[in-house]
């Protein structure tokens, strides 16, 4: 059976968390948000695109910044509510210019920058 | 400078979204929800405790399934709105008895099961 992205439950803005994730090192490099048609957009083109939440309208991952996402497999949660995309991350995902967004890490009580910015 | 859990970014309804990722393999396991309370309780436990939005109460992972998820670190994305706990996870993470919640894979246009329940 083909898969259809309306089979999915989004929220009431009609959202999705996906994490992407390095298929390679398994690094969680980010989570941010997609609706019906960036969940088709990302599967036939191959590039991860999310809905952005601020800017109101499809943000095609590195499209500005050439810090692309190569779709490497998309995978659906137990309750259809969360994504997984297996991604070939051209250099930092983050818009701090680190490779993953998670670079702050709870230790001893405070908080510790974990990564620096990519050269 | 002490972490407290009310510098964190939540959504309308007091939540924000906590990937939770094995230490050690790296494999994401489930994604699930916090309220301030929920991220105060786990860092004070080592216990990863969620909100359960359709119990609208704390959810201690593997309270009542024995397959708890106990804190190895956690952090924050740049945008402050959303967790990542790496976790040494006891059995499967996900209710249908998988280790992972995101067992379902697109491949070839249609849904592929990738992973088994647990014995």
């Amino acid at each position: 059976m083909p898969f259809d992205p309306a089979s999915l439950k989004y929220d009431a803005n009609g959202l999705l968390p996906c994490i992407a994730q390095d298929h390679r090192t398994g690094e969680v490099l980010m989570l941010a948000w997609m609706n019906a048609d960036a969940v088709a957009k990302t599967l036939e083109s191959g590039r991860v695109t999310y809905w952005s939440r601020s800017r109101q309208a499809f943000w095609i991952k590195g499209e500005s910044s050439g810090h692309v996402q190569n779709l490497v497999e998309l995978r659906i949660d137990c309750d259809r509510d969360c994504l997984l995309a297996l991604v070939e991350q051209q250099g930092p995902a983050c818009h701090t210019n680190r490779r993953s967004c998670f670079y702050t890490a709870l230790r001893e009580g405070g908080e510790t920058e974990i990564l620096t910015p990519m050269a």
